[in-house]
C-alpha cells in the first residue's frame, strides 16, 4: 500500500477495556510541518497496559502506542525529516511557543498533546503507533535510527530509554557513584545499563525474581544494603521509595520517575534531608535531547547489553490484544509489527 | 593585652541554661596550621539561643559563638592567614583528608569539629567567639574582610550569610525567577537580598509582622499566592514547607535549610513531584567557597541593603547573658564585642 496513492491505512482502535478494533482508516492530507510514518514495529509500554486495565485514564476510542520505530513516507512543508529515513519520535508534542516551551520544558507545554493518547474522534485520529501509519504533528521531536540498530531495540527509545536518559541527567554525574535502581522493568534495567555505562556501580532491586535475574546482564553488581549516592525509582511504591531514601549517603539524590498514578504520600524527614544534604527530584517524560541520547546510547551498547533478548517477537496488528498483556518472565516488552 | 607576652585571655564559658561564667583562660601554644584571632565582634546566631534554651543539644561547658569577625594576632607554621588581617572563619573545621572532604563535602567531614560547639574540657577549649580570643585549628576556612565592611555587617558572614550562599547555589540560576523565602529572620532576609541581587523577584512570608516589615528594605516584592519557581525555607515548619511545596510551578525547586531540629515528617505527594518535575533539596552549613561569596556579597551590597540596622549595638562580654535573648522587633542579631 503506497500512502501517496492509497489514502487508507489499517489501525487498531482501542475501544475500552482490552477491546481493540482493527479498521481501515483514511490518511489525512498532511499539513505544514506534519510527517507521515509507516510504523515498522511498536513495543508495548507498561503504561498502555495500565490504560487497558483501567489503572490509568485514557482518551477512548483512540489508537494507543507511543514506543515505536518507522519509516518516513511523506512530509508536509517544513518537516524536519526526509522521506526514507528510519526514525523514532517523542511521546509529547509541543507548541514550541508557550512560556514552558520557551523555558525548555516542552514536555510540559501548555498545549501538550501526546502520541498514542489522543481521541480518535479529535483532530489527530492517527496519533498512535498501533497502526500501519501514524501522523506526527509539527512539534514532535524525532531522531534518525542508525543502521545496525534493530527495530526491536530502537522502539523503546521513544519512551523507556529517553525517560531513563532524563532520570540519568537529573541524577547528575554518575562516574564512580554508587547507584540503586528500584524496579527492574524495561526502564529500570535500562537505567542499570546507562549507569554502568557511565561508570557507576549500579545495583537493582525488584520484587520479581525473573526481572531481577536480568540485572547482571545489564551491568548490575550484587545488591547490598550499604549507603548509595543515587537512587532512581521506577516503581512508584511508597515503601520502596522510603527505603531507597533511607539508604542515601550524604549529598545523595533520589530521582522519582515511577510515581505516575495517585498513591499515598511519602513521609519525608525534613531534618534528615537538611543535615544530609539530600535531594529528591521528580522526572516525567523527557525533552528532545533525551530522545537523541537514547538512540545514541542504544546504538553504542547494542552488542554490550541483551536489548534484543528482552523484547518479544512482534505480533501482527490483528493480535494486539495478545500483546496488551504483561509479558512472560524474562521479557520486558511485547511488540507488534503492523505490516506483518 | 598582647597574646604573645600574656598567655591569658577572657572567655565567657557557657555552663548550662542561660548561665555564663566570665573566666580568665590560658591561651595555648599554637600548633602547626593554627591561628589565634582576637575577636572584634560576635553576633548571636539563633542556634545559640536554641542551645541555651535547651531546644538544641550542645557540649557543656563550652564557649559558644560561631558568627564573628576578628584580627589575626598569631599564626602557627603553615597557617593560611597573616598577622594583622581582619577575618571571618567557617563554622565547620574539616580534616581535609577523609572521603567526604575529598568529595568536596567538608561540612560533613567524618571528623568534623565546629567553632563554638566544642567542650571547654576537650583539646580545643578556645573554640568559641564569645571570648577575647579564639583558636582556629588547621582546616578552618577563613576569608579576609575588606575595608569598608563594618564588623557588625561582616560577622554574620560566618554562619547566616554563608549558609544563605549555599542555599542560593542549591536553588540554581535565579535570574528572572520567582522566589519565595519562608522565614524573614537573618537568613531569610539575607536570602531575599541575595535573590534580588541575582535578578529574581523575591517575596517573603513570616508569622512575625515586625520581621516581615523589613523584607521590602532587602528587596522583597509584595507577597501574593501565585506559583513560584523556587522556595527557600528557613523556618523548619512542616506546615510552612508543605504550603511552599504546593506553590511550586513546573520544574520548581524547594530548598530546605531550616529543618535542623526533630519535627514531624513532611507529607510529600510523589506523583506531584514527578508530574511537575519538582525538586526538594536540603542544605546544612556550607563549604569554604560560600564563606568567600558571603563576604563578597556583603561588601558589594553594604550600602544597598540595611545590614547595619538589623544588628544591635554590641554589648560587652560581661553582658553576654543579655545578648542571649531573642532580639527586639526590627533587630535580627544581638552582638557582643569582647574587648569593649
Amino acid at each position: 500500500m503506497d500512502p501517496v496513492s492509497s489514502r487508507l491505512t489499517t489501525a487498531a482502535i482501542w475501544t475500552g477495556g482490552t477491546d481493540v478494533d482493527l479498521r481501515r482508516v483514511e490518511i489525512p492530507d498532511l499539513a505544514d510541518g506534519e510527517t507521515l510514518v509507516r510504523v515498522r514495529l511498536a513495543t508495548v509500554c507498561g503504561s498502555d497496559l495500565h490504560t487497558v486495565t483501567g489503572r490509568r485514564p485514557g482518551a477512548c476510542p483512540s489508537i494507543l502506542g507511543h514506543e515505536a520505530v518507522g519509516d518516513v513516507v511523506a512530509v508536509g512543508v517544513g518537516a524536519t525529516v526526509a522521506v526514507g529515513q528510519r526514525v523514532v519520535w517523542s511521546v509529547t508534542v509541543a507548541c514550541g511557543d508557550c512560556a514552558r516551551c520557551r523555558q525548555g520544558r516542552t514536555a510540559k507545554c501548555g498545549a501538550v498533546r501526546k502520541v498514542g493518547h489522543e481521541s480518535f474522534h479529535g483532530d489527530w485520529p492517527l496519533s498512535g503507533a498501533y497502526a500501519e501509519h501514524i501522523v506526527l504533528p509539527r512539534g514532535t521531536a524525532t531522531a534518525v535510527v542508525p543502521p545496525g540498530l534493530p527495530d526491536s531495540v530502537a522502539a523503546p527509545a521513544a519512551c523507556a530509554t529517553a525517560t531513563v536518559m532524563a532520570t540519568i541527567e537529573a541524577a547528575g554525574d554518575l562516574r564512580g557513584r554508587r547507584v540503586l535502581v528500584v524496579g527492574a522493568g524495561m526502564l529500570g534495567l535500562t537505567a542499570v545499563a546507562a549507569g554502568s555505562d557511565a561508570g557507576a556501580e549500579v545495583q537493582a532491586v525488584d520484587t520479581d525474581p525473573a526481572r531481577l535475574a536480568l540485572a547482571p546482564r545489564f551491568g548490575a553488581v550484587a545488591a547490598d544494603t550499604d549507603p548509595v549516592d543515587i537512587a532512581i525509582d521506577f516503581t512508584g511504591s511508597a515503601n520502596a521509595i522510603e527505603t531507597a531514601l533511607r539508604r542515601l549517603d550524604i549529598g545523595g539524590v533520589l530521582v522519582l520517575a515511577g510515581s505516575v498514578t495517585p498513591g499515598p504520600p511519602l513521609a519525608v524527614d525534613p531534618e534528615r534531608l537538611v543535615r544530609r544534604w539530600l535531594t529528591i527530584t521528580g522526572v516525567h517524560n523527557y525533552e528532545p535531547r533525551h530522545l537523541g541520547r537514547a538512540v545514541d546510547f542504544l546504538h553504542r551498547t547494542v552488542n554490550r547489553y541483551p536489548w534484543r533478548d528482552v523484547v518479544a517477537e512482534p505480533l501482527p496488528l490483528a493480535q494486539l490484544g495478545a500483546a496488551l498483556l504483561r509479558p512472560p518472565p524474562g521479557i520486558l516488552r511485547t511488540a507488534v509489527a503492523p505490516r506483518m
